[in-house]
């Protein structure tokens, strides 16, 4: 086991412990080493059985998020007064995105405007909160289908708009895939996008942006 | 060569003849039968150097439209007083695939409502006109990269809505393929879609649907 | 949570609950939330085991379907005299996506014919339904494999057909991607395409026509 | 340069002359062995530009058909009293795969019934020729699109069922695959496919059945 | 439900039950209604637990045969004396399908020589058994992964060669699609394919063949 | 034509001209339009072939540069005094669509650090750099084939990554295709990807973090 | 059951028993048949649940690892004095793919360097072993996501590169498909590529290295 | 421009230039310092066109091979004894990617034995020669369509076994991605595989191989 203990030094951030295809003895193993070294570690798609396979002390040190999969061990940074990044999804079924998103946004100290159910096809949902959400330099959005959402978005603020294609849906949604390809060939100019149903990785992209506008 | 002379009588549509993998001589020949037995035809794809390559003699016979592609051979029905089908385009470079559609209803004696450059980008212009559009029981929306639009119009408008995916932008727009997708996994209900590129179908589906609120 | 309980108002189509990706808590928070405002709603997509998560005062309440996994709260609207939707299928399995377009009409009203068993392998007993389904503003065909029966009911129907690619198949099937690319290229014109199993869609479709053709 | 001279005598074809990707020097030493070995070859997809290049001595030899792009050196077979292979092709765009299939079997002294435009958009072109086409052993169907045409045939006919896929067609006809998914995935029991546009491989998997047949 | 009864008059083979996607209740309807009619039926894709749920009278009267999951109800035709069709695998895991052709055949009475592991990364094992194999009108091969088999065995037997692509394998193997396109792009002309593990369609078309030839 | 002016004022970027799907009286008509509202335009995508198709009058008053196909109309802004964006690529291939980042960027005003030929196959170039990058807050990673710079570059540097797959590279490259899904599948935290050769994109992206950092 | 007992003469690798898609009982007959003939076997992908079902004499006799799914039959080879492969991973995900390499290559007696967790995320990790790893005639890279791993090492040792992408990962990860194909576009000449999680298959290519280099 | 100069250094084979997407006049800069540095060059993919618009001083130094288009610059080493590398096609279209490998060796010095037309379709050309191939330590196979070749080859030499997967063939071809697959899926165990139409990287690898056994 080699982990990135130097990481955070580099590029401000933490290694986190992504839980798919490792064992309950494996994540034991890192966290401890983690926290011996850091204090903290952020835990993602930790999924409720595999939570349930931690020995039960570890267990319960955990801040465990179980809507979005995602854990805490340890002190996080305390939230700032205002949240610089929005969190938009366009139906219920992309919640979970998000919220991985916000989470990891508040391991770092970042509180987040987390705004759901505005999908285009109701698109006053949309506009009645357009000013809200153009307040923010950086903003999330979640969608799966055709993920037009991030097109609409992006033709309406100013900020970085980062697009998370969802794996919300079936038949030519194909598991997030059409939803990846329509936020790549966005016709509003500007979006970026990260993989699909990453909102860990969207959260890295903003506090990027975020560290460095910090400076 | 077995032409199908009673399309007309079956579905309502007559055969028309589509130009891409037919040689010169193998359309003149098709022309020749179609206008002794019907007294018209509708060609479409029918690029300026094939059009070119046919005689001259049935060249001058032609309506012709560079901008589509297509061509009317014989009379064409007289409009009728107001246009029943809307035709909106993304961007400029929809416009081919949206006048293809213009002109097939055309030949039916439909006069048709064409808006465009009123893509999500700049949602503004879309607004600006949707009472004008809702007044439509018929709607062609062509729109290529993310196909965002058929989206947010089928939010805000009642009647029929059919998306024509077209073959603009590059990368991810895989000629189309993803605004395929994205219009086939539209948010908003009851949307449908015909081939990438296929004004031709599009209309034709417009005219099945007037020809039957018709009787 | 917002919903669009606008869009009956815009679109003439309530907003359904897609219950795939939801909780049974999510679900049952939406439904209190649509019955308070307007009266009734449909569910698609609600398997047996979600239902049976459900509150059981809720559930005693719902108009269940198993074939089609969809559900009525509240009154629906009176079946109409006579059905202006025939639903086509291919074969025995295509049945459950059939259901579900015609329990999605019969939720506004509308009476369908439904025939059964007509794949092309078998031309003859299409054809000694033809004149009957020939009746029908609007046609729905749902083919899964090849989907060779909407290009053929395209040519023998002058009505709207849409066509609905089931999952239904093995191998290059591809959960329907075939019976789509198909569909979307069949040789008929004017056939349309919803995305697919989805007979919820279709059915929307159908009432985008049926509705302007009403007035 | 290696030929597979002891070909006919293991499966009892010959090798044929493939020209694609070879330079016309490579096409001349061919020939000029095989012709010395067999007295006779098979040449296919020579397009008429590469022909040019051969030597004139050569191309004098040729017996080519440009529709097809075949070409035979040599003495061909008589043609056998009674065609036991129809070919048949949905639309006019086809007929140059079919040509291919027809030709291969001339070579080997084998007539063909032709029967061309009889796509199911126009069902009654293929009904009115059903008896005439379910007397031959073998039918190859050639279609592309939605290659329908393979399942309404197998479903009326007894014999063999080889489906050729064309690469007729745009948007998701996508060369051919489209046309190949659904022939493969086929509703009617027993059709059998070759590549796309390989009108030479059916016409090969023909040979093979008649060949055994013949003894 | 409306069953093709009147198929085996048209194309010499009986309407089977494909059972995926069926549920017990409507397999023992068709059952109840084939029997009726025809006094005999072929059932495929029939997994053990399906066939539990079968009611027992029922299941008592099937011949079932787990390896394939095929089963017949009524009497079947007699062997005749000598196989035509060789049943090649490639490997212990393509048995399953293998089986699934040789039971199809056996239905309509014709006996076949099943000749296994053969793959050609051990090519003696072939080539032991090439004078035998040779010998058979019709040859079906049963190949997943690269599927090499067909094209070495369409290079050395004269009688018509029909590759069943098998879903063995994985990664790149891809559930089969390798295995069909490097058999549908086959080096040895005139190998014919059928669907991913489709047994029971390879069956069928040996079917057609050895119909005709037995005229 | 229906121009969307009032882009600026609501997210900060001017409506660009994309030249491809556009004739040249298109662009011309679009040119004039824009600059009597604006002053001034980027034109993207315009091919030296399509530039020499403008009117010379027009064509003079273009600030265009070959290698990227990119042309200023009209005065633009001056550069700041320190680049805030590096623009790396990892071969001689990749600068055309660097170039397409750097002038979007000079368009509005930004100066920018090209850092070329610093593929990961010779990695001590990347790392004799690697201090001079990070002191940029936006860092653009143009890379075709395995696009393996993006991954390492985030590993190394604080600030934001937006990763520009290019269409350099054959056979599993796929056009870029192959780069894209490596770049968003990347095992640096928090980068992000725009559209393949979308060098406009990436600059726009980085404008939206530099506009509001600003701020 | 025909095995290949004459590949170890002919290749100097003994026929393996891959167990995906075998049953107990087959696995039980083969293995009887090649200890009879061999002495020994080596078992791939053979799952605890299945390793479960076999016979318990036959179970006692296997020297099974659980993280690999592979065991032995019999004596293997002594391990020789020095490693002569290095088998890399980048994540702790990768191990099981990794320790059937190593496994295998016991197998034949080589024993092997094994290198975890040294992505190129956290680059320094790599570089603190790279003279190490350049002292291996053979190195085995086992990587997913977006396997950039294999290119950086590929430019840094001299010796043969076998990258194996495996199936880690989400979303456009595919199952290894991205990794696959990055490696395979890899920038660092000479990197060869095996299917994914083929950790057998690299292996055995770096025994074919090895075996060659011995003589 | 930033050579890797070091490369030979690094890993034993110098920086080649890849002539694609490069203009002659950066092809020219690039040989002028690689010149300076090394005293040779070897380009790849440099087609007749491009070479003729290289000036003409530098082009009369370059021994230029019109099959393969690569080029050597300055002096190249000289041949040893004994051919240690077999370069294998299928077809007479494989040649030019072969010609590659056997250039790139010949660049470092080694000779080849190259064997052409083996395909499979006709086993016994490459039984014939299976011996004198048996005698190399390397074998590179180049064959398109259903690349079969490699998988025999592997099931029959004991030495290292790189496929080169060829884009030639049509249709399901697809350009060289179904021999991609299908050699990736081979069932000969320890094949490695390369990018299509990488004549080049074959080479590569085969000379890593030969570098460490020569040490």
């Amino acid at each position: 086991m080699t982990l990135d203990l130097r990481r955070q030094a580099r590029i401000g951030l933490d290694e986190s412990v992504f839980c798919i295809g490792k064992t309950p003895e494996q994540i034991s193993a890192i966290l401890l080493r983690l926290t011996q070294a850091k204090g903290r570690a952020l835990l993602t798609r930790l999924d409720p059985k595999k939570l349930g396979a931690l020995p039960q002390a570890l267990r319960k040190r955990l801040d465990y998020d179980p809507s979005s999969w995602t854990a805490f061990l340890g002190r996080t940074a305390k939230p700032r007064s205002k949240p610089q990044v929005a969190v938009l999804t366009a139906g219920t079924s992309d919640r979970a995105v998000a919220r991985e998103a916000a989470r990891t946004l508040a391991y770092y100290g970042h509180a987040t405007t987390e705004i759901g159910d505005i999908g285009v096809a109701g698109l006053w949902r949309l506009m009645e909160r357009v000013d809200e959400i153009r307040r923010h330099p950086v903003v999330i959005v979640v969608a799966g289908m055709d993920a037009a959402l991030p097109s609409v978005v992006g033709g309406l603020v100013p900020g970085a708009v980062i697009a998370v294609p969802s794996s919300v849906g079936y038949g030519v949604a194909k598991g997030g895939e059409t939803a990846l390809r329509a936020a790549l060939a966005s016709c509003a100019p500007g979006v970026t996008v990260v993989n699909i149903d990453n909102g860990y990785g969207a959260a890295c992209a903003a506090l990027r942006i975020l560290n460095r506008a910090a400076t």
